[in-house]
Parts: C-alpha cells; structure tokens; sequence
C-alpha cells in the first residue's frame, strides 16, 4: 500500500491514459472493475442491449420563458447548515463539495453566510456611498457602477470559519468540515477604478465597508489591497449575484476571508486607520494560547482536501479508482498537491487541471487502485511562495486550541475494508 | 467618431484605467456622466446618504436543505424560444446573452435544442453500449463511467444553427440572433480512454453516437475528433448535467456543431463509414448556390457578437460606456477581436479577458465615448489560425443564401441618436 500512489501514476496513468498510442494497446485490463463486458451484445451486433421507457414517448416540451433546474435525481445535492444555530438569520449553509466535480460552483450551490439574514434589497434604488478621506464625496447607482470598465476573474470565497479545529466527528462529510468554500466568476469594475473617481487623500490609508443588511455588516480593508485586486462584482458566474451573495453589489477580496468580501455593499468610507468594528474585535480573530488574540487575519492560507472519496462514500469494489479533490491558496497560484494514501508516509505528486489561476480553486487528481486494505488518505497543498499546508499538530503547536477561524490543517480521510469512508478524527 | 475607438483606449484605457498611479490622479472628469455627485454627504461627513428598509428588518433566514434561486428582480432573465416551432418538443430556446457577463454561462440559462423533447433518464439503470468494430464489446453504468480517469475543460456549445442568414429584424436582440451559444466547465472521461477499453480495429474509422431520446438522435463522428479532445460528460459548472443537457450522460465535442455533442447519450457504435444518419442527409447540411450540399460541416467557424449595447439596450446619456462581447473559435484560441463604431469603416483592438482557452468563450471589451451620434457596431473575431469573421457580403458570395446554419458573419448594432439600439439587417 505505502507506495501504490507514487507507482500508479507511472503504470496506469502516463501508460494507459495518455496519448493515442498507449490508450489503443492498453486494453480491457489496464482498468479491472471499472467496466463490464456487454451482456446481450457480441462482436458485430447491431442491437443496443434494451430500449429503455424514455425512447418509447416524447420527452417534456420546452417551457418558455424559463429557468432551469437541476435533475430530480440530483435532489440530495443541495446545500446544508453546517451547524444548528440560535436563528437561522444569523447561520450558515455549506456547498455539497463531495457530489461536485471541475473547480466550478453553481450559484444555487454556493455556501452562505449571513449575519442578520437576506435583504430584498431593490436595485433601482440601490446606492453605493463614497466618502471619507476623498477628494470628491460620490454616491452611486448600479447603473453607473454597470458602465465603468469591467473585469470577469475566477476566485474562490472561503469563510474563515471554514475547516474545523475539533476536527468534526468520524460521521462528518466533506461538506461538513470544508463546505464553506465556493468558486466563481465573478464580474465587476476594480474598487480601484471607483476610488480613483473619488480621489483619494495622502492619508487615506483604510476602507470601511458596510452592507445595507440588519447587522451594517462591515469591516475595515488595508488600502494596499483596495487598490490591487480588490473588487466590486455585481455578477456570479455569468448572471447577476444571487441574493444570498450580496445583489445587487458586493465587494470581493480575492484570497481574504470571505465575510471581508462584504454583500450588498452600500458605503465605503477612507480613513486613516482600521475602523475597529464589531467583526473585528469580538469575532474573526484567533485567541493564542498566551491569552492575546490575532486580528485582521485576512489571507486564507494554502489549503487542500480531497473530496473524492470523503466521508460518506463507498467503495463498493476493489481496484481503479481516481482520487480528486480541490487545493487554493489566498496568496496566489497553486504549484503542487501531494497525496498519500498512508496516512502521511509516502506522498505522491497529483495532476493538477489547467487552467491553474490565482487565488482560485484548482482540481487535483490521482488515479488509485485500491486493493481493499484499509487506507488513511491525505491531500497537502503547496502554493507559488512556497507555503506548504500543515499537519494539524503542527498547526496547534503555533497556535493552541482557542482558534475558531483560519483552521486549514490537512485533511484525512479513513477507508475501511469494507470500503466505507469515513473523517479521521 | 470614425477614429473614436482607436483613440480611446489609448486616452481612457491606458491612463485612466490601469496601474495605481494613474488611477490616483485621473481625478473625477475622466468618466464623465458615470457617476453623480453625492447629494447629501459633504467631504468629512460619516453619514450615509439614508437608510434603506431592508437596513431596518431583519432578512430571509436560510433555507435547508436548498437549491438557490436567481433574485425576483432578475425575472427577465430567462431562456426564451427563438423562433414559433410546430411542437415545443422539437424546439430551441436561447441563452439572454444581452444580460450577461464573463463567460459561464449558469446552468439554468444554458440553451436548449431538442428532437424529441427532455427524457427523464433514470441514471441508476442508464447505460452506455459501445460496439461495432471493437474488439470488445461492453456496456457502462454511470458508476462505471464515474470512475474513469477524469478531467474538466471550459467549451462554448453552439448550435449549428446559431446565426441567422436572413439577418433577422430590426427589433432582434442578440437572445434572439446569438443565443444559441453558451459556456460551461465540462467534467467527465476522454472519450479516447473508454474506446481504449474497447479496444478498436484497425478499420474503425468512425463512431456512432445515438442518444437515448424518442428521437434516437444520432450522428457520426470521426476517429480522429473522437481520439483526440472529444468526452464523455456528466458535469457542467460543478454539478451534473441538467436534464436538457443530457443528463445523466452527453458526448462532447468541442468546437463541433452543438447537435454532434448527443445527449442522453446509450451507444456508441465503430464503423469503417459514416452512418448516413437522418441528421446528417435531410438535416444539419448546407445548401449551396449550384444545388450540391455541404455534408459533415463539423466546425463552428471563428465568430464574434457585441452583447453590450445590443438589439433592445438603450444609452440614456452620452459619454463613457464599455462595448463588450463574446468571441470563439471551434479550431482554437482567439487571437484578436477588433471593434468598429462606425459600421467597419475603421477598427480598434479590443482588450480580451484572460484566461484565454481553447474552444471555448472569450469575452472581449472596449471603452467607448459615444457623443451623441448615430453609430455602427461591429465585431470581428480572429483565430489561431489567422481565420478572420467574414461580412456577410464574403459569406453569401461563396455560400448563397439557401444555407440555413454555419452563418458567422458580422453582426451589426446601430446606435440611434436618441440612445436606442437596434439590429441592423
């Protein structure tokens, strides 16, 4: 078992997966269990097996207008509370990240997280309000914020909440210990573009940010990011944001905790120092174990996990399998992902699928042939600084057992004999 | 204005609009009617201009288990049918590219071309059947196919019939000339790996690709597309495929003609000819001027749309807008997308998004100060192998005008002086 990652690439992936030539030779058995041989269909038959019911009646018509939806077979894949909370206003909802494939999370599968529930907020009367430390006070209209220059970036969004410090229990899915993380393309104008209308003060040095929901949501952003990739996106994947994702207007910090990326953003106001609200004070900080806490813990550090197999899945026969998962980092490109299969001993290095974007999800896979010994299997990802993700004692040695957030220890999952997946806890 | 384009970019897109200096000092004129002056907050002031009522209540607590929807506001935003068909389950409906952004499109938005209406395939006993010249005959479940080696790619899907010869109306909106066009992130198994199982005889030259629909919608493939980036699928954008795009199983040919890429896919048959199916003999061929047909016209040529302004949108004020569109190729890269204010008289360059992918969408933009006057827009897009978007003129004079799909001509725009947009036929 210990070195099946490191050989099986060699021998099933390079050789039977890749180019013409070796796919054409490999044959039935480079893949064991995957397949099975026709039952009612020889050499040189013309017969399909059966004609199943669908092909004996017209399928459903085309409604107009419409909007679709996903397959009624595909009902258990929605999104779920992480946790019960005191009121479902002030709680959080995780993407099904185990039944999704590609690096790609449809709007109606992104995770939530909301302070004092969804505003209905009206577009047509929808402000954002500039002011501060600026030259010129402005407000605007989505229509104006429509018609500056745009920009369509890939970026995941991560709760820093996201990743659980008690490490969940051995029932926990992977939308349980790692749903709160989904990745777009979002659309917007840079919050630079908007700033530089406003003109900024020699001294204007941070951003308030504040949502036009219950809670005046807000929290202060470091000018420096402000004016480097810092956005205001009012479309998700193609379409304007969703409601739960802050329409008509959010901010996005590419690689910042995600309740940075303030929805329904209705004010930015500069100042010359963080603004020290209630989001950055009594929550979204880490208490150390000597008593202090950190605060303004903005990036999301390099993360992996593998979401495929992961708690819940079964492995109902032995032989080929491709383990799959997903890896980012808030300080920029993905460079590696390892994989071990062994708890930690061997690793072998993962395909990494292109195209490999900054502070964006990349999917990574491993091909596996599981020969139905029990496994231990963990992903580590490495990003372009050379940050490699850490081991959760290692994590704990640095900061203790206080923290909440910012929790991106590797993940393992156990695979029992009998093919059963579960979180190791 | 003939110059305008190309003056542009230069005077606002260089300095106004990129890197942070310039920015800084662009000051509050270069965008002109963008944006307006704040009514109620002087320089220094703390307070937002009001309160809105969604800031005065609590908002919509989260809903569990869920599947998201697009905000009420947005309900325009729908596929639409283009044209009044016999039956609404031999049919088309369009993607509003006019409201969208980037290049995803989202899932519910995606087209839809049907023959025989949507089946309701139940996945557990689906089945793909691969015969014919192989070596061995054999049969997948959707279990099996799920445990290929896998890979994830970003395609456009356009049906051949995407475009419109006769140009359309003046009242057409690109919904309704273009929106047989969309985009997603594709998973699932090279079609070369599973015919690798198979194994082919040395005769096997193409393949048969029969959906499971009432239509028995089929066609031929050859060897070469079907050995090279051509997938089995059965995820788009993250989830599996919607019912109306093949669910649970579609063939994807990228840069193919929409209707190779089957759907509801069951068998997959090797022969050493075409198989002369109804939709490549009675349908999807191309009617020339002498009276032959074009037969197998596989690739969707270069071809590029303007969706901001497009047919329906209206300027309510001059100055500064950004034109934006989408540009493709079914052989590859695109290269380069000049734009035209003055009904191809003079062209600029647009500025393309990264990241720039094979066969897949490219959504181009450029700033644009408009005046006032009537003007003329028009894209045209340039591929990797220096193939250029013709004019119409170019493409009836080789083609005639019998030929009802493969049209890649210029679309035009014209901008009226009070502000309304129309298509220019």
């Amino acid at each position: 078992m210990p070195d099946e990652p490191v050989s099986l690439p060699r021998r099933l992936g390079r050789r039977a997966f890749l180019g013409r030539g070796a796919i054409l030779t490999a044959g039935a058995t480079a893949l064991g269990t995957v397949f099975r041989r026709a039952a009612s269909a020889e050499p040189g038959s013309d017969l399909p097996p059966n004609v199943p019911p669908w092909m004996t009646q017209q399928g459903a018509p085309i409604v107009s207008p419409a909007y679709g939806e996903p397959s009624p077979f595909e009902h258990d894949v929605v999104r779920r509370p992480r946790a019960k909370t005191p009121t479902m206003t002030a709680s959080s909802s995780t993407t099904p990240l185990q039944d999704l494939h590609g690096i790609i999370t449809p709007n109606g599968l992104h995770f939530e997280r909301h302070h004092a529930g969804v505003p209905a907020v009206d577009p047509d009367t929808h402000r954002l309000l500039v002011h501060g430390l600026v030259d010129r006070p402005l407000t605007f209209t989505m229509n104006d914020l429509m018609r500056f220059p745009s920009v369509s970036r890939l970026h995941f969004l991560e709760c820093s909440g996201n990743g659980l410090w008690t490490g969940g229990t051995t029932k926990s899915t992977v939308q349980q210990t790692h749903g709160l993380l989904s990745c777009c393309e979002w659309t917007g104008v840079l919050l630079s573009t908007v700033l530089g209308e406003a003109g900024l003060k020699p001294n204007a040095t941070w951003v308030l940010a504040e949502a036009a929901d219950a809670a005046g949501m807000s929290r202060s952003i470091p000018i420096d990011k402000a004016l480097d990739d810092a956005l205001l996106v009012y479309s998700q994947n193609g379409e304007r944001l969703r409601p739960e994702q802050g329409y008509p207007l959010r901010l996005l910090l590419p690689g910042y905790e995600g309740n940075m990326s303030v929805k329904w953003l209705r004010r930015l106001k500069l100042g010359d120092q963080p603004f020290q609200t209630r989001e950055e004070t009594s929550k979204y900080t880490d208490l150390m174990p000597d008593g202090t806490a950190r605060q303004f813990t903005f990036v999301m550090e390099a993360k992996s996990v593998i979401t495929f197999p992961s708690g819940g899945h079964e492995l109902r026969d032995h032989g080929f399998y491709e383990i799959s998962g997903l890896a980012w980092s808030g300080r920029g490109r993905v460079t590696r992902v390892e994989v071990s299969t062994d708890g930690g001993a061997s690793w072998a290095d993962a395909r990494l699928q292109e195209p490999i974007l900054t502070k964006c999800l990349t999917r990574f896979r491993l091909p596996w042939r599981w020969d139905g010994s029990p496994a231990r299997l963990q992903s580590r990802a490495i990003d372009e600084t050379g940050y490699v993700q850490p081991h959760r004692p290692e994590l704990v040695a640095v900061r203790g057992v206080n923290s909440f957030y910012h929790c991106n220890a590797i993940q393992e999952w156990q695979v029992s004999a009998d093919g059963a997946i579960s979180n190791a806890v």
